[in-house]
């Protein structure tokens, strides 16, 4: 019987994983020692759902600005596990369901996990599997009450369960009265200091040349993005919109510098 | 007829008390006398319902904090009647359901239960069964007028029926009209004594040896866990949350009380 | 004609007669004499629909506080009316009807009612036929709409029907315009003197000896339930209420008095 | 083709006939000039729609306080102008009519009365038509956009109308952008005046002599009721609740004018 | 296929020039000078959308008080352009049409105008066809959203269409954002003048002779309706209503002034 | 495989260039230095989503005031690009869709583009696609959701995607949160100086001679058009309308400029 289930697991366990991997084409920069430590507690998760038995069901909720590699490292926690079932819970697969289908959807990737003794579920941007929109406000009722219970509900016996949410309105989480229906919470932080800018600049390898680079490096620093203080930084950026930034200033080769910083003022002010 | 009337019950029988069990997993861990006081309060509706010919239907509400235990309690009492009929009306089953499936559930339960002579229903979690959303606010109006019925309809003839509900938002059940609807209220105690505390903790075997308990005792006293003023305390937390609290500290045995209190902190203030 | 009118009639008439007895299960307690004012006036109303040929539908509202006993005096004066047809409308038959399920229900009984020279119908709490909620508010406009035309349409030619509606929200029927289509009003007043008190205990018996009865009454005294000035009494329970009270108490025979005055202060304040 | 339509329509005529009829069962008491003013008024209108070629639709807005004959009045005129095509419409027939049902209903009427060369709609309490309350508001605007036009459509060449509406709640129409539908509007005067008073309970027979008469002036007057100053006048009640009035106190022969006046006093403070 | 779009449009017009002349039965009454600039302005949009091939679609709005004319106006514009295609899109045919179906018989026309290469469309009373209400307010989304669209779609490639619109509530339209479809808008002015009452007066003949009517203008100078400043004028008001007054006078025929100035008077104040 | 792609795709390239060719009809006209750089980063784009490997997909947003020319600069860029697939998705061709047949037909022409290496896709008028207005406010929540998913999604392995969308109500799409899903925003300035009125005009040839022309001019310096600072300018129109009133103008040869600075004056004040 349990063979059984997990052979009809097998499939979406496939799937799952390529969805998983598309998330994190770009990989994973190591910008800053938050990452690792993020990425630890992720790990401290995973072994607790694996051997506490007073805790079959963990759920943690991964926050942080629009932008800022929240579903990346989600799915790199997740993947990490090395769970038997696995499975991204995406709005990007649900465009145009209805109320109904949606909570159906949801309903099934949780009913499908308790068929595995060890499973982990990315539940990705809650507030668009909620159709949350600030005027109004504006939300699935529905699609809200499903998920308390299903963020909450205990998998059957001998089942364990691991869910990772990610949302970039934790604030609208507590208002809507959802904060409560998670065990822990990590916060992801933006990229804000020179260091942290000058070490993507490298993995992605932006300039040509030593000497492109330092001069990169001063003109940033003029513009005032060198104050360390993390708090009043100038510097404030999600880090997949600082990687689309990179991009669009590559394409202006003798201008490199001026363009980055030019998109990063427009951001910053 | 009464009988046959039993016989049709019996399979619903089977599967509440499974249900109930299921609930109570982790067992009723006694930490301090108003448990016990709830516990005989339940016990005195049980028998007020077996014997009184006035009040056939006896309906209490069993309130607290979220993660406070008033869904294992409420098992727990329902378990102890040892009624013939036996229920738990659960959110958890109806993830999906409209607001006419809600209803006629609920309702199929009711209807159930009149054919048995005696009866105990739990309503777990009204909040949850009235898809409650402090935003608007909303809640199924559907549902809600159902419970109201439901909850102060008369059995027929010969019939006798406990009800006890719970929840963690009764101010909203007095704003939506709903408090009116019960006979009695039970009021769930959080965990707030450094005393209610270690009883828990020696009861989960959280510590290896005596040492590392007077030791982690002490830091909870230090951290001002330790006075013994319910209203003022700083400690105030639901059984359930803490249980799961315990569990995370537990992953990383070198710093059990550190974690402990580093939870609890965070949540105290 | 006429004859088969009432055959069709009969059936249901079968039904509304236990409908309205099982209500009235618990007796009339004579505890004040606007109990008996207010059953007289509802004799002269019974009279008028018979006798009056100008007023073929009188529409009378019996308002009071929850469990005040408005469902078993309104049923009391129907039965008492000895009319061919009598129905009891009620919500309690109506749970998980959609709104137009509702309407034609109410609508059927109304229609079915004309059929017979002489109906009364008690259309029992209309806040719940309504599905009225404080919060918004709500309440089902379609069903608010067709009461309106019902309860002030009159009958087909040569046909009289009395009207009895109950509510414990008065003024809320005002603000819906509701309370224009009433011809006339009647209040029904808690228990609220200790004499009241006194002689509703003994109705049922509570005591079982004189000595128990008089000790009982000297505390209720103490407890400040013996002031005769009835707008500033601390007594102030509605007659179902008071009931389900004395069943509770009854448990713990030896403390019956104890738990009562707690039961009654725990309200009264 | 004419005759035909006349054919058609025949039927229709049969039954409004009778429910025009059955709502002035009671007959029109000329109680005060205006009620003769009014009626002429009226005339005026029948004879407008029948002979000027500019106007082959004329609108007409009966209003005044609940119960002050509104109904009984309209039809009055209605039946006097003897056109070929008379229709009553009103919510006492449309009971749980969705809205697309109501529209359906009004606007069939509206198109029967085209077949007929002159034809005479009363359209009897807009208010119930819309289903309008005032908590919200709630209306139904479908029923009302419906209303818009069908009041101000010309109908087809060679055809004309009159329709007369009524309403209790003349300010509401007007917030709703529906005043302007009308070419005039008529007002109903309540029954204000001890003369007026007088003359209906002479109508209906109220007293057994003159002696019980004149005692029972004497006393109105003491109440207060016999000040002749119409717009401070204690006395101020739609003939309908006064006939209702009257009949209830008819029940008890020994003290007609008591009860009256009490019932009178109820209503004018 | 231009024959034969041509010959698929034919029906379509036929039907279309007989509503236009049914709504301009009572004539055009040219009692200022404005209606006849109005009418020139209407020419140049009509020979705007024939000639110049940058502007295949002009829209216009016209726009005025409740009875001022406005239909009537618009038909006359659209009949005198001679356009192949020509129709008048009224609420009056739309009685009890869903939403939906609004916007499908909008769309329809459009559709269709397209076939032919000149086309003129009278688009009548917005606000009815958006089913507005004040309170609320209320509208229809669908069917304002369909008409933005469809007032600034360019038609396809060598076909030419001018729309005309009317209202008589422009800032509801200005509110809905409406405004903005339109290329130019035309304000019809209420008869506000003696002079332009007499010319009306006159043109419908409600004198037998010359001394009646110079006595009725006398009166109507005293009443204070002789004062040419427009601005300040105590007359003010819709041909459409102007004209239905003036038949209602003509049923009194010994008081034709006397009433006319009181319906003027019961208006203007 | 990839040829069948492009195969199954080719056939609705055909309608799209059809689509992107009308809605610039009347061509671009080059009235000040902006419009030469908004096309310039419109090729940028185009080039990075042709080369860059990291942004497979980037979105940009068009905006400006109504009737500046947004729609046909969007397609002047798109159409430049020459990618296999190029798609208008405009409201003009969902008149009267649902809001789940809109959210269907953008999901396919966004599901179409993954089949074809290079895409862009004009998503033309948001606030019509989300059927948006102010009051209420009201928009398709529906529509809002799928936008904000699909104008973020990463196309499959191997696709690369350009959008470009328009709206004429940017702080609208901030409110709606719909701002941060661009990559990058383009503001269209209207035309505000005389030298680029002046452009336009001779670029339409309005003017018979030179002689014509030079008065034009000095009447609209005398009007106060021109003041060549930007802010404080009297002129601010946009392309579209400009052109809607230089052909108005033209209707009357003998006055063109007066007609032409009425209609601006008219607009700027
Ligand atoms: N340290 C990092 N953490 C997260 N993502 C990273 C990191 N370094 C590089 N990346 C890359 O940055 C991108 C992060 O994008 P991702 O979609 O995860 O952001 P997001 O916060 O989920 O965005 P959104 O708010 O739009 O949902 C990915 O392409 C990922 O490969
Ligand atoms: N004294 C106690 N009272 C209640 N539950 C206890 C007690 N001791 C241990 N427990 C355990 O604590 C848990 C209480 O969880 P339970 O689901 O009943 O909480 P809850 O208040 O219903 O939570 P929620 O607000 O999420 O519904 C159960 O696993 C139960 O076995
Ligand atoms: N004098 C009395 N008047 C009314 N009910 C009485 C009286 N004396 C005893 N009773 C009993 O009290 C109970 C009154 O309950 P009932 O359901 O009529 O109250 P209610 O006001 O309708 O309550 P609710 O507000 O819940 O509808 C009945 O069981 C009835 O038999
Ligand atoms: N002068 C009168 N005018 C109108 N009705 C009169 C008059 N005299 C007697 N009546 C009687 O009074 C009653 C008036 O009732 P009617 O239903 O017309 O009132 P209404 O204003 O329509 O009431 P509602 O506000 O409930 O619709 C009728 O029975 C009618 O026969
Ligand atoms: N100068 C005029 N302009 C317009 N209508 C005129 C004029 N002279 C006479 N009429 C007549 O006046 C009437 C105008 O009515 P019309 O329905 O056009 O008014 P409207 O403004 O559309 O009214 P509504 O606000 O109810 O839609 C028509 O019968 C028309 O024949
Ligand atoms: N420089 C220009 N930029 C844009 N359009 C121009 C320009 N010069 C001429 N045009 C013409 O002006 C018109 C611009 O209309 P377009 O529909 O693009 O405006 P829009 O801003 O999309 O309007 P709307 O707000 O109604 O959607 C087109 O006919 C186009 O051919
Ligand atoms: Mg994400
Ligand atoms: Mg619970
Ligand atoms: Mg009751
Ligand atoms: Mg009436
Ligand atoms: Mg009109
Ligand atoms: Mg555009």
């Amino acid at each position: 019987d349990f063979l059984q289930a997990l052979e009809e697991v097998t499939p979406a366990f496939g799937v799952a994983k390529e969805e998983m991997e598309q998330v994190v084409q770009n990989g994973i920069i190591h910008y800053a020692p938050v990452i690792d430590e993020l990425l630890h507690s992720g790990e401290l998760f995973v072994e607790q759902v694996r051997s506490s038995s007073r805790t079959p069901l963990v759920s943690v909720l991964l926050h942080g600005p629009p932008a800022s590699g929240k579903t990346a490292l989600a799915a790199t926690i997740a993947q990490a596990s090395q769970y038997p079932f696995m499975k991204l819970l995406s709005p990007e697969s649900m465009v145009g369901f209805s109320e109904s289908q949606k909570v159906a959807a949801i309903n099934k990737v949780f009913a499908d996990s308790y068929k595995s003794p060890l499973s982990v579920i990315v539940v990705d941007s809650l507030e668009r599997l909620l159709d949350f929109t600030p005027i109004g406000p504006r939300f699935s009722n529905a699609v809200l009450q499903a998920l308390m219970v299903l963020l909450t509900r205990r998998p059957p016996k001998g089942r364990r369960l691991l869910v990772i949410s990610t949302t970039s309105v934790r604030p609208v989480l507590t208002d809507l009265g959802l904060s409560e229906s998670f065990d822990a919470e990590l916060r992801i932080a933006p990229v804000s200091t020179l260091r942290s800018l000058e070490y993507v600049l490298d993995a992605v390898e932006l300039f040509h040349d030593e000497k492109q680079r330092r001069q990169a490096i001063r003109m940033l620093q003029q513009a005032g993005f060198g104050e360390e203080d993390e708090q009043n930084s100038r510097l404030n950026i999600g880090i997949k919109k600082l990687l689309g930034m990179i991009e669009m200033a590559r394409q202006e080769p003798e201008a490199v510098a001026e363009r980055l910083i030019g998109s990063l003022m427009g951001l910053g002010m």
